[in-house]
């Protein structure tokens, strides 16, 4: 039984108001550190990742049908350089032919997404500036350190967008921490160097930078390239000629290694835009930010630019707390930081900012999830590899469907989709500003079977509002400490019970494993659990069906009609019950009365 | 109307399983740097502050008796002390004189502290490192980076530990920010070095530190030097004049500055205890963690050492949206840095934490609390600053009289003494376990009129328990999204509906500014307040007492009585009911019946 990541779900809890996510970097090679337990392997992935436009999944009006007839031409050159790339992989070509025509293969997809974007209803228009001015006058957010001259990428939360992050987070963990029941950590920031070297980010995770050889103002490499070909493309003098070859340039952008972007700088005489100064040549700058720790100068660290490593680095203490089974899922909401060599964007690329992120582990050939029936008949927008190389856009499908016809690998990985579609719709995302996107080959992890990204459309891109302001929905119910489920006999009563309990906001865990009670209780007596209901004979075979209540202060016991527990263990978790109280209701609980030999099954 | 910070509350809400806090380093000077906007003023300060011991407030019984009479003179030593201290300040002796003489008052209140230890009732005891491993056993918390060898100062919180942090953390929202109605922030880790620079970090958060010539290792200088010194006098043959001289080095050791301390250490020839190599003189070792914000390499950063910055930074931000009036709390909660020089004691010292904060600010002249008499019941320990020169232990106090008879300075201080007490034995420290200790006048910032410090008995001084396993308590009610509270007509059941919703755990704020209805829902509409009760003259007038209760996305308002509303919010915010089920319920609300000539005064 090989443990085998199958699913990690990045979701942005910051920006509060306009949602959306930051941009996933792919490092090559796996983020795993190989001591760390289980070997790297192929992974699924679903992450909110940068916005992007896509048509509304309305019925096709007139406007709409006029835009279908101007984007036709786009969507075939998609679909043409599509087969292309199909039939070089069928015919085995040189790689560096593949790579040509993926690379043009891409810059369609970004055309064909920006004429798409240029025909969007106007209706749609939201005035972000406006917007933003009315959220920091309001105090939702401003720029960090204003009155020291402001920082860039680095934003304060005042107390309306602070609790808007906090109800945000607070829906997260219990929309999905409790109702999975996942093991939630908190691990450190500071990260030692070796753990980075090990997964790739101290080699790889860097931008390309040049620098103002006299003011000493760096830019990033790829943005100042692109702004500057499109000046020189927009001027009337430009030849068709030199025009064709800078476009080329353009389609190669993201694909240039250090010495071919050098040389593009010298070749087309890139200057600072700011100053007019000559440039360093491009140099590879790494995003994270460099500490020492400790006081003897020889233990350089990085605060983590990602939240996953403090769980791949306790995978094998997870594993054992969960009993050395699997699946599991572990957690982790904390602050990441990347230092951005010219962050604008306003919230949407900061230089600090929280993660929750969830890491899923399941054996590989056990990729069901027993829940995927519940959010089997949800129908959300999804935009397959394949629609993408056809130049088609997202559609709207039935996740069972979709499952099923296998444009999703599995029902684990569908069932997440369902989930966090769930989810993000909760917290104040119109289910027509949101799609799924998955990956096509050339963007997954070598490890990765299947890959989708949740991508919400906001005002950055296209100019539309994603997300009005003042979202982030009512919060929930408490999140209460986790306490015990154990059951002395047959698995009828449990998920009623388990489900009555999350709807009242307690987290639980049941205790199915083998051993007597009273290990079982000693066991959670020491995590400091405070509160265990159990399913016993007397619960399957009587009726009105009752259970066991137990305090493990006082070890004492009492018994009462199942539907009364989530209640009495709400109240009792949040003080307005006493187990005093509660034992002047209910009977103490001595003894079964009846037996395995009574069970009736049903 | 100057504001003036008075009160500063240090609550450490990590470690998890033994709480007990961070040192608080006096700089010498305010952190609230100069343009932020109060002049840096008088400080009252309240923080957890490191585990000292203190006699239990027992009965005295026989056991008892007994060992007062062994501390019988010391305490008459720190008693004659305290007395000379006070006359060379009377005869304004010169300052040298006045140094020496609180530095040996110190020494001997702790050596009176060490008997106070040595003599406690031997049931009190818990073995720690057997409870350590049961913690780290059942992973509550680990060392960080185990798998690579660990590093010192840093831990990951496993799934218990961190189920128990959050539900620390959600208790202090609820008891702090949702029943005074803070501001809560959320403000960046990263700092830049002005800010730092201007409130006193850069130049002294600093600890003298020794290093290995050869191997490199760093220690605490004056660590490394108490601990030469204890092991020379424990030497049989070290004379009676040798020792007292070391004795009086001891008693200096905080008063020593880097010159002296590199006498000293040439003078007792301390060499390193792991390797008996030389050691480097004394330098001061900056404990800020420095990194570099943006690709320049010109924009020198720490991570901040403490939460307090971004409030002071967002004063004027702040003030604003309190609508410009005092008093108003802010507060904070987040992880801060140290980079210990050599970090032990378990949890207790760290290098990555989290703090939860409250800056309150009043008007100087207008030190009352409105609350007090909520809090002037209880009965604390309390160790006074006047206790403490006369050799006497902390006293069990009602905290009306400490105020009415000047111990504590004033009632806001008063109060949130109270308030402090009853949080920390809400989340599970024995009341016998804890004591406020005021800060001699030596001790407290220069700013500062009074300041007391919550000080919690651990095992890490005493060998003694402060709190068992599984503490944290049960978890209170949600923390909602905040909501308005206004009123048409005068100030009588607002306090009663108040106390109604926090009970529910609805966190709201009342608004009683002048300006229309209208102005006021708009202002609240804006930051996305859901729901609005306003009490108006026919609450007043009529019974049974009814008020509205409005919805903010349809404008609507319905009319129920008073005593329902909490309950119906609540339900709305966690979506357990929805308007349209509330508006089948109630009556919709279309116009008052009654004036203000009909009010009623009550």
């Amino acid at each position: 039984m090989h443990p085998r990541r199958a699913l990690l779900l990045l979701l942005p809890v910051l920006p509060p108001v306009l949602p959306a996510a930051r941009r996933v970097r792919p490092l090559g090679q796996s983020p795993l550190p190989r001591a760390a337990g289980p070997a790297p392997a192929r992974r699924s992935s679903s992450s909110v990742a940068a916005s992007r436009a896509r048509p509304q999944g309305r019925a096709m009006d007139g406007a709409q049908a006029q835009a279908e007839a101007a984007l036709g031409p786009f969507r075939l050159a998609v679909r043409q350089q599509g087969d292309l790339v199909r039939k070089l992989k069928e015919d085995k070509a040189p790689q560096v032919d593949i790579d040509r025509a993926v690379a043009e293969l891409k810059a369609r997809k970004r055309i064909l997404e920006a004429k798409e974007l240029a025909l969007q209803p106007k209706d749609d228009i939201v005035d972000r500036v406006k917007m933003e001015d009315t959220l920091k006058r309001r105090f939702f957010y401003d720029q960090a350190f204003a009155i020291y001259g402001g920082v860039s990428g680095l934003y304060d939360l005042g107390p309306v967008g602070c609790a808007l992050k906090n109800n945000i987070i607070h829906i997260w963990r219990q929309h999905f921490i409790q109702e999975e029941q996942i093991l939630e950590i908190d691990c450190t920031m500071l990260t030692p160097e070796p753990v980075l070297k090990t997964s790739g980010h101290v080699d790889k995770f860097a931008d390309f930078m040049v620098k103002d050889v006299k003011s000493g103002e760096c830019f990033r490499a790829d943005h100042l390239l692109k702004a500057h070909l499109q000046k020189l493309m927009s001027d009337k003098k430009c030849s068709a000629e030199k025009k064709s070859e800078m476009e080329g340039v353009l389609i190669q952008l993201d694909n240039y290694g250090q010495e071919q972007l050098a040389d593009l700088f010298v070749n087309y005489n890139v200057k600072s835009p700011i100053t007019g100064n000559d440039l360093s040549p491009p140099v590879a700058f790494n995003l994270m930010f460099k500490t020492f720790i400790g006081p003897g100068g020889n233990m350089p660290g990085y605060l983590r630019p990602e939240t996953a490593q403090g769980i791949f680095l306790n995978f094998k203490r997870l594993l054992e707390f969960n009993q050395g089974k699997l699946p599991f899922a572990a957690a982790q909401i904390g602050n990441s930081f990347r230092n951005e060599i010219s962050p604008r964007s306003g919230l949407i690329r900061v230089r600090e900012f929280t993660m929750a992120e969830i890491e899923h582990f399941v054996d590989p050939k056990e990729k069901q999830h027993p829940k995927f029936d519940s959010v089997a008949d949800l129908t959300i927008s999804l935009y397959s590899a394949k629609a993408q190389v056809s130049g088609q856009s997202a559609h709207k499908m039935r996740l069972g469907d979709a499952v099923e016809q296998g444009v999703i690998n599995n029902s684990v990985l569908g069932y997440f989709i369902g989930r966090i579609y769930l989810y993000l719709t909760k917290v104040g995302v119109s289910p027509e500003k949101l799609r799924f996107r998955q990956h096509m080959d050339n963007e997954m992890a070598h490890y990765a079977c299947d890959c989708w990204d949740a991508e919400a459309k906001t005002s950055y891109v296209s100019t539309k509002r994603s997300l009005g302001p003042g979202g982030g929905g009512p919060s929930p119910s408490p999140s209460h400490q986790p306490w015990g489920l154990s059951k002395r006999a047959s698995h009828p009563r449990v998920p009623v019970t388990a489900e009555a309990l999350t709807r009242n906001g307690v987290s639980h865990k049941v205790d199915d494993s083998s051993g007597s009670i009273g290990k079982r209780y000693a066991r959670t007596d020491e995590i400091g659990i405070a509160f265990g209901i159990t399913i016993d004979f007397d619960t399957v075979n009587k009726t009105p069906h009752t259970a066991t209540l137990r305090d493990r202060d006082s070890m004492r016991q009492i018994r009462a009609e199942i539907t009364d527990l989530p209640k009495v263990v709400c109240s009792l978790a949040n003080g307005t019950l006493t187990w005093a109280d509660v034992e002047a209701r209910y009977p103490l609980f001595e003894g079964q009365e009846t037996g395995k030999k009574d069970t009736i099954e049903d």
